[in-house]
């Protein structure tokens, strides 16, 4: 049988997340049809993340075996042809056996956009957290430092996670404004449930001079949940790029 | 009476335009609309730009006259109470009797975006024009030059415009890119129809290697809409800036 990995690019507005679910449209249902359209195989379709309804793809990872004799080469044209025009596959290639998209990951990397101005963006309106208050960004650069390195982030994790361990190291949190919109990027060994959209809500906190950047530490330290800021909203958040 | 002038911002995928249409909805009614629901006026609003279906901006002007007692600094907010989400007032100011949005403005500032991949977007679909094949931007670039300045730009506009003299001053042309992404900027003292549309149909044929950039000197003396390139989608357009 051949494994074979494809990568993702979707705008999650129209979806309710990757994972597969009953009576809602999914990501990964809707790929995953578009393979069976292709090959007529019902495959287990592995996606390196489960993003949340709402939260876009610049580069998701999947995985799934497959005994169909369409060459590599030619499989992103023949899924692009059936999927609907808000996912598409920008790559596929033969892996080994052992691959496996979300255990094989080494680490992840987010972007959050947050549209700061008076009135919200029409264009952004499914792209970006609109947030119409002032916001110090110098603060909220100062906080960064204290999610970096290896922590245990339960007071950053919503209820409903199934991973055991909360513990997870941030190789890398930047913050970038240009003009109106600001630009969060986190990168970990791997995130909790709504990990990179509470860090985005707490952040914003401190922008709003409601938390100060050094609490950030007590926060974590705290492991808990009722300390950290607001779950920022999902539209905000893309997924871009899974280090192997 | 007050002269009105509103600032607008708008996602146009869903709208059929600008103008006024019967059986279909367009910004100017949408907008009209809600300066009904907030003034109880039925109004006349001028626009600065008749944007085709699907054409985008990030800055159209538009002005009315009205007996309305509204505050000017709270107009904005109550409009955006009652406007769709795809369309946004930012800014609003009481202007001479005299002003006209249309006939006042001295030039016009839009943006083209194409996405040149092999494969389309998903998040920017509805936002830039789709190109997978190579474009040898360079050439491109260089003819730009030949557009500058006063020409009669009949071969660049497409039947059914309504101005009279085909003869209009480009002020400024440009062309980036950036990474998949090439960005061309037109600002001239007034545009044909659809004239923005076929400058860029016809650079993507220079792009292609289908017209020389010195031909474009003889496509704009032979005044042929048939010799220049096609009319570029709408969805790549965006509206930027009104000059007054």
């Amino acid at each position: 049988m051949r494994n074979i990995m494809i990568k993702l690019e979707y705008d999650g507005t129209n979806y309710h997340g990757w994972q597969s679910q009953r009576n809602a449209i999914t990501v990964q249902d809707t790929v995953k049809k578009a393979i069976k359209e292709i090959t007529n195989e019902e495959v287990n379709l592995i996606g390196a993340s489960r993003t949340d309804a709402g939260v876009h793809a610049y580069c998701q990872i999947a995985n799934f075996k497959s005994n169909t004799k369409i060459p590599i080469e030619q499989l992103s044209y023949a899924l692009n042809s059936v999927l609907p025009n808000d996912i598409i596959v920008t790559y596929a290639k033969e892996v080994k056996e052992s691959f496996h998209s979300r255990y094989s990951s080494k680490s992840k990397r987010y972007r959050y956009i947050i549209f700061n101005r008076r009135f919200p963006s029409p264009l952004l309106r499914n792209f970006s957290w609109y947030i119409p208050y002032r916001l110090n960004i110098e603060k909220m650069k100062m906080a960064l430092i204290y999610f970096k390195g290896t922590h245990d982030f339960s007071a950053f994790k919503s209820s409903g996670g199934s991973t055991k361990s909360s513990i997870r190291t941030i190789n890398d949190i930047s913050l970038e404004q240009c003009y109106d919109k600001i630009k969060i990027e986190v990168e970990a060994n791997g995130f909790l449930y709504n990990m990179v959209r509470i860090i985005v809500g707490t952040l914003v906190e401190v922008g709003l001079e409601k938390i100060n950047p050094i609490d950030i530490k007590k926060i974590i330290e705290s492991k808990d949940r009722l300390k950290a800021g607001r779950t920022a909203p999902p539209q905000g958040l893309y997924l871009i790029r899974i280090y192997y």
